[in-house]
């Protein structure tokens, strides 16, 4: 890179998580330690932020350590996010040239995008962007989601801390589920639009002993009505509450249009809503008896008071290697996980070229789901529980967890 | 009371709390100090396991301090529920005769009754009836919902724990909901049938500099549409981001009749839900902005892992207070707290006849609400903050907070 001083950016896109802001402040702290790096910028809402010039000085914003560890448990997107697509450059080239502008005018050598596979999208074409130009800046995308649904890495930041909070919340619904002398079924709607690794993560209550949920429905399996409707009378042969998970990506073969959402986003997916709804009222139709569905909503992204320790930490690390590869040389690169060990758990931090990245989604294995195509195998629980572990020590003031805010 | 050993009961009932197994706790704690008291029962199922003579040994279900510890930090009700409502005796007095007959089989001189106003009506009844047949026996109340709605007492265990549930959760809605540049609306349903304390008690995140909650809607205050849309227009002007928090039982002056379910349970309430999706929809109609509404469902109810360190310690003093009341021949009484100080914040636990608690509901006082009806005043903030102090120390094991079981 350029030997004498230059600046750096870095943006947050994407679904908010528990963790984003700690590959932030990951980015931050490895950036801080370069003597030649003089202001680590951050992009207010995403790439947005690099098109419209709209820059906080992220060294003014975090004055302190005492600060960057709020920032690390503080969820969701500090710096703002956004679901804004680069177009393709020979369509509009000129949001190219405005990002250029604002680098070049603010000295930026190198962006961080940290997000899912459609910000990989963005990471992808403006690196080719910049080496097409000529311009020697370095490009790096650092992954997201809860989802879990990014291709090569192992897992992604964001989601070991959505699985321990589902895991823990699903354990208290299972208390509360048990407390009257009536059968009852409780369906707990968990989000995955296309992929149902979070839905399966729940699967790590069985390393404590406890059998709920009977039933672990994801998008990658067949789900018929009849079938599902035969698994949950089986189950309630057994368990006087019934409890079932289900991610709202599941594809029934039966499904009312005005389940069918037509609003799709910038990048074409469908919004999905009301899936545990809809199973609701098949099954209380069918059953007869206490039936209610539970959505995690927002909270499965953003409960960063039981965050995973291992993926805090995971998160920081991963944004800080980013810098080190850019500042070796690296463009065009998403960093990854590479699982060396389940027990004792470790994983190498490593980068691959962003295409193989960017736009695809990881599905949950299907040799992972059982036979029956209601429940997943003990290889995922042990695939999950090392992300679920370890807490992270939460600041209080007047009893409740202190935020980072830089605005309202 | 009886010079010779004897038993004693406890059971628990309504709606599960993150407290309520701490005052079981307690009771069996207290009562395990009694040379003269022999075996303490547990009721399986609330007043149903006394008519049906279903009892568990807790001395035998609570072999070591550390099960103990565990039944504190677990939620919901470890001995099962009920919603059951004891007939009057004139109308069938073989209820009655069941359960005396289960007292006295056992041997069992005392009755603890952990529940709301509901289980209030239950020691109120059962109390008269033991004195009218002349049987020696105490039947005492301990208070317990998350709706902080039981008259007399300060404030009911299981309420700060559920506030601190539901403040942690909001504030991380509400970075959840700041992050897209473009203006958004979210409503988040608050439990609460009848009176508003929960839904009010949002307020706390004042003490720390966040409006948000912007807007606050309570049963005890009138509400109209119109009004409703004009407070979210005015917000609007002031935050991207608005934050509604709502209690479910609000009464809009216009409510299509899909949303006035006509469910009731045993004491004749009615099942409330939805009110948080009518008013999305509704302010969607209105503004044509981004708007979401977010149930807290079940969860605010039973969420352990961030239960208030000081509603636990104090569920568990006034259960033990319960015991020390009985055995000092009170009988027919609700055991209450009484705040002596907000700064330092002490209660004292005392008691009062059950008829001034029994079917009677304590609505959140006017003068604490703002005049425009959609907010509270800085009296409520002073008497919330308390209650949500302190954090339980939580057992992990595997990643998942440890609960005491006694049963799948």
């Amino acid at each position: 890179m350029n030997n004498g001083k230059f600046n750096i950016a870095v943006a947050q896109s994407g679904g908010p998580t528990a963790a984003i802001n700690s590959s932030l402040a990951g980015v931050f702290k490895a950036a801080s330690e370069y003597d030649c790096i003089e202001n680590i910028y951050g992009s207010i809402n995403g790439i947005e932020g690099m098109i419209n010039d709209e820059l906080i000085d992220m060294k003014a914003m975090l004055t302190s350590e005492h600060e960057i560890e709020l920032l690390r448990k503080t969820p969701s997107t500090i710096l703002g996010s956004c679901r804004y697509k680069l177009p393709a450059r020979d369509r509009d080239e000129n949001v190219y040239i405005k990002i250029i502008n604002t680098m070049e005018e603010h000295n930026i050598k190198a962006f961080f995008y940290i997000g899912g596979n459609d910000s990989m999208d963005t990471v992808m074409k403006l690196d080719a962007y910049c080496r097409a130009v000529g311009k020697d800046i370095k490009i790096m995308g650092i992954p997201k989601t809860i989802d879990n649904d990014l291709p090569v890495t192992d897992h992604t930041p964001g989601f070991g801390s959505a699985a321990k909070y589902v895991a823990t919340t699903l354990q208290e619904i299972i208390r509360d589920s048990r407390v009257y002398s009536v059968q009852s079924i409780t369906i707990v709607e968990i989000m995955g639009r296309e992929a149902g690794w979070l839905a399966a993560s729940t699967c790590v209550l069985r390393a404590n002993g406890e059998p709920a949920p009977h039933l672990i429905y994801l998008p990658e399996a067949d789900f018929t009505i009849e079938k599902y409707l035969d698994d949950v009378a089986e189950a309630m042969k057994k368990y006087r509450a019934v409890l079932i998970a289900v991610s709202e990506g599941i594809k029934p073969d039966k499904l009312p249009s005005e389940f069918g959402s037509e609003l799709t986003d910038a990048f074409g997916h469908k919004y999905l809503s009301g899936i545990g709804k809809y199973l609701e009222k098949i099954t209380a139709a069918h059953f007869g008896c206490k039936v209610r569905s539970i959505e995690l909503n927002v909270m499965q992204r953003c409960g960063s008071h039981i965050a995973s320790l291992t993926d805090l930490d995971e998160a920081s690390q991963i944004g800080e290697e980013a810098v080190r590869s850019a500042m070796n040389g690296e463009s065009g690169r998403m960093m990854i996980f590479q699982r060396i060990s389940n027990a004792p758990y470790h994983v190498a931090i490593k980068s691959v070229p962003v295409e193989e990245c960017a736009n695809k989604e990881k599905m949950f294995p299907s040799e992972w789901i059982n036979n029956e195509g209601n429940n997943v195998t003990t290889d995922a629980l042990n695939y999950f529980l090392p992300l679920i572990q370890g807490e992270s020590v939460v600041e209080y003031r007047n009893g409740i967890p202190v935020h980072f805010r830089i605005n309202q």
